[in-house]
C-alpha cells in the first residue's frame, strides 16, 4: 500500500526541478501529518447506510437455499461479466477463489463493505445489490465435478448471428441493483479480487425501469415499446421449483439453476416503419397496455388487461386468427407446462446497438429454452427485427448459508 | 411506412417455399385484419403518464429564458451525443433542422411524444427528461452567425491525453432523465429525425445517484469515492447569472451559456493502493462525509460538515498546512469570484474505463475554466490518478418560448 507520504513525489514533480522547493521541502509540506492521519483513521464511521433516507441503504440477504438475483424482484440495473480462467487456476486455486468471492459477495450485498475495500462509502448503500455467480464447463472440469449435459454451448439455430464477442465463459457474475453506483463499485472490487484467478472475457449492461418511476409490479417495457415479461411462471406457484431449481439428483448443483443469456439485437429503424397494427400483430398483444389481441371491439384500457389470458383460438369476422399464426406469443407459448422458462430480461443500449439481454432460468436449457427457441427460430413474425448476436449458458451455483462457502459443493 | 401486410412476406419466408401455404395464403392468414387494425388505431390512448403512480410521469418544462438541463436539479442519468454536420447542411437546412429539433424536444420532454413518434408509450413517462442543445463553431459559421472567441477547441494542457474519440463536434444533445428508458428512446427519436442533417460523432453516458436512493440534496459521490459537487455557485445566489448566463452583449447567444465537457479517466487500481489519509489529503476533504480537513481533533461526523468552509490557512501542531499545498480543492479554488464555474459532473463506467464526465457551465471558458484547469494541470495531487482523454466546448443555445424555435436567434 502506498502511504500518503508517496504524494510528496508527485508534488515535487509538478512543481518542477527549478521550483523554489527541493524534493525534501515539498515532501515535508505535503506529506501526511501523523496526527491528522491518525485522526482520519479513528474518526467515527458512518457504517452501512441503512439508517439514512432513501432506498440506497436497502440490502437483500445473499444467504439462503438459492442465490439472490434469480427470483428476487428484478432490479433497475444489471451488469453481466464473464471471465476466462487463467491457465494455472487449478482446483486448489478455485477453492481459494470461491472463498474470496464469498467474502466479497457477503460484504458487498450487506453494505458492510468487504475486507480491504478501499471505498467503503461506495459499498455502504447497496440499493438491493445482488451478485449471482455462475460457472461454465471449463470451471466445472477443473474443479473435478460432474458436468451436466446442458452445460455447453447451445445447439446452433439457423438465425443465430453470434459474433464471438458475447459468447460463453468460465465464470459469470450477474450484478444487479437499483443504483448504478454500487454496481460499478462491486464490479470493480470483484474484478480486482479475482484478478489472479480469471481474466475478463466480456461485459454487458442492461436496464429496466428506474425504481420508483412506476407503480410497483408494473411490467417493464422493452426498447421496441412492448410490455415485456407478462406471462412468466411465478416463484410462488406450485411447480415453480420443478421448473427452475435443480434438486438432489443434480448433486453439487442441488439448489442451483441454469441460466441462458442471449444478446438479441433489435433492428429498431425498420421496426419503426411498421404501422401500429402490424407491430401489435407481430407480438399478438397491444402496445398500449400489453393486453392480448381480441376480436373487435377491443376491450377498454385499464387494470388487468395485460393479465387476461390470450385466446389463441379467437377468430375475427372473416374467420382469421386474431393472434396471427406466427405471432411471437403464439410461437413462444408452451402447451407443455414443464417446457416453460423463467424470464428475467433487461434492455441494452450501447449507443450504436440496442436490444434485449434475454436471460432465462430453468432446470434444463435443452428441455426448456431450446424447444421454445427452435419454434421461434423457425417462424416468429418478430424475427424480421431481432437477431441473436450473443449466447451463453452457465450453471448458477446453489445458495449458501452464513459460514459456508459459495461453490463449496463443487469440490465435495 | 410498411403496413402490417408486409408481415406476410416474412411469414411466408419462415414457413418455407415447401410449406402448405403459398405466399398469398400466408399473407391472408397474417395480414392485418382491417377491422382489428381500425380498432387498434382508435383505441383510447393512455396519453402522457402523468396520472400514473411513480415519478416517471414528471416532466420539466423545456420552455423559458434558458434551456432546461443546466440549472435544473441534476438527473440520475445523462447521455451526451455529438454530431458532425453533413456537407450539404447549409443555413436553410439548419433552419429546418432546428424546427424539427424544437418539435422533438417539446414532445419528448412533455411526455406528449413528438409527431410521428412510433413508440409514444416510451415517451409517455419522461421522468424529468431534458434535452439541452449546444452548437460548435462549424454550425455557427454555416448559420452565418458571429462566433464567440471561446467557441473553439480549448488550449492544450500539458497533461492532456486526448485520443480524438470524444473531442469537439458541431451539434451537441445533452439528454438527462431519472430513468434510462426515456433517454434511450429520446436519443433514438432525435437521431432518426436529425439523420438527414448530421451524422453521429461520439456518445458518452454518465450516471449520478439513482433517484430516491438518498435523501434529497445529498451530493453525489464519484467513482473514487469522494463527495463531489459541494462547492458550486448556486443558481439562486447573486451574481450567478453573470457567471453562467450570457447577456445581451452576446447577441444570438443572450440567455445561453458555454459548456466545457471533459472526459477524465480515473486510474482506480493505483488509487486503491493509496491509504485513506493519503486519499483525503489529495482532495483536502475527508472521504466519510466530504468535510474539509481540519487540524486534529477531527470534528464529529454529521449534518453540515460537508458545507463547512475550507480553512486553507489551518496548520497542524507542526505548523504544516492541514489542506496540503497541492490538494485539489486548494488548487481548484478561485479567489477571484468571477473566475468560478458551475459544475455538473457525472460518473462513467464503460467496463474497461471509468472516470468523470466533467461538465461545467460558464459565460467564458477562457476566463473561467481555463485558468482553473491551468492551475490543476500545473500542480494537483489528484493528477497522479486522473487523465483528461476527451474535450469539447459547445455554445448552449438560449431558451425558447412556446411558438418559438430553438436556435432561431442564430439566423437573425
Ligand atoms: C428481442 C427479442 C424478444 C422480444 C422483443 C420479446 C418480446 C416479448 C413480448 C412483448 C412478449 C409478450 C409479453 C410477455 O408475456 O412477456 C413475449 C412473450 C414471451 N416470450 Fe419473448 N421476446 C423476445 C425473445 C424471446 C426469446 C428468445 C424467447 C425464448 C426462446 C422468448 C420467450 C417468450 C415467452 C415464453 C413468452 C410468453 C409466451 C406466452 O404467452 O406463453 N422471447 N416476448
Ligand atoms: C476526475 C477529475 C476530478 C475529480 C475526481 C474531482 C473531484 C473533486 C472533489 C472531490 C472536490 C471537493 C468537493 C466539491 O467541492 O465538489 C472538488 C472540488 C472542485 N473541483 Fe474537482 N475534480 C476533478 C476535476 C476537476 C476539474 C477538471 C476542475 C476544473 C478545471 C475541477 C474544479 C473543481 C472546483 C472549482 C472545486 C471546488 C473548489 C473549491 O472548494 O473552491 N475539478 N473536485
Amino acid at each position: 500500500m502506498l502511504t500518503g507520504g508517496a504524494l510528496g513525489a508527485g508534488l515535487s514533480a509538478v512543481l518542477g526541478a527549478g521550483g523554489a522547493l527541493g524534493f525534501g521541502a515539498a515532501r515535508t509540506a505535503t506529506a501526511p501529518v501523523p496526527g491528522a492521519a491518525a485522526a482520519a483513521e479513528t474518526e467515527p464511521s458512518l457504517g452501512p447506510g441503512g439508517g439514512l433516507p432513501g432506498f440506497g441503504g436497502e440490502s437483500l440477504p445473499c444467504h439462503g437455499p438459492h442465490q439472490a438475483g434469480v427470483i428476487t424482484a428484478p432490479a433497475a440495473h444489471v451488469r453481466y461479466a464473464a471471465y476466462r480462467l487463467r491457465p494455472d487456476a487449478d482446483a486448489e486455486a478455485l477453492r481459494r477463489m470461491f472463498r474470496v468471492l464469498t467474502g466479497d459477495v457477503e460484504g458487498l450485498t450487506s453494505g458492510e463493505a468487504p475486507l480491504a475495500d478501499p471505498e467503503p462509502e461506495l459499498a455502504a448503500r447497496p440499493a438491493r445489490l445482488t451478485v449471482t455467480v455462475g460457472v461454465g464447463p471449463e470451471l466445472v472440469d477443473r474443479a473435478g465435478a460432474a458436468r451436466p449435459g446442458w452445460l455447453a454451448p447451445l445447439p446452433r439455430f439457423d438465425r443465430d448471428r453470434l459474433n464471438g464477442d458475447f459468447d460463453g465463459g468460465d465464470l459469470l457474475l450477474a450484478i444487479e441493483a437499483d443504483d448504478p453506483l454500487p454496481i460499478s463499485h462491486a464490479a470493480r472490487m470483484l474484478e480486482r479480487d479475482l484478478a489472479s484467478f480469471v481474466e475478463p472475457l466480456w461485459r454487458q449492461r442492461g436496464f429496466r425501469r428506474a425504481r420508483g418511476s412506476e407503480g410497483d409490479g408494473t411490467t417493464m417495457r422493452n426498447l421496441m415499446g412492448q410490455v415485456d415479461g407478462t406471462v412468466n411462471p411465478s416463484s410462488s406457484e406450485d411447480g415453480f421449483d420443478g421448473l427452475v431449481w435443480l434438486g438432489r439428483e443434480a448433486g453439487w448443483l442441488a439448489g442451483g439453476t441454469a441460466l441462458v443469456l442471449r444478446r438479441i439485437r433489435m433492428e429498431l429503424d425498420t421496426w419503426d416503419m411498421v404501422d401500429r397494427p402490424g407491430r401489435e400483430q407481430t407480438i399478438g398483444r397491444r402496445l398500449s397496455d400489453g393486453a392480448p389481441l381480441t376480436a373487435p371491439p377491443a376491450p377498454p384500457l385499464g387494470d388487468g388487461g395485460e393479465r387476461t389470458p390470450a385466446d389463441f383460438d379467437a377468430k375475427d369476422a372473416r374467420g382469421l386468427s386474431v393472434i396471427p399464426v406466427a405471432a411471437h406469443i403464439r410461437r413462444a407459448h408452451s402447451s407443455d407446462p414443464s417446457e416453460r422458462i423463467f424470464r428475467r430480461a433487461s434492455n441494452y443500449d450501447d449507443g450504436h446497438e440496442a436490444g434485449l439481454l434475454f436471460a432465462c432460468y430453468q432446470r434444463d436449457p435443452l428441455a426448456q429454452f431450446v424447444p421454445i427457441q427452435r419454434r421461434l427460430d423457425e417462424a416468429d413474425l418478430l424475427n424480421e427485427w431481432v437477431t441473436h448476436v450473443g449466447s451463453a449458458v452457465f450453471a448458477i451455483l446453489p445458495g449458501f448459508r452464513p459460514g459456508e462457502t459459495l461453490g463449496a459443493p463443487l469440490f465435495d
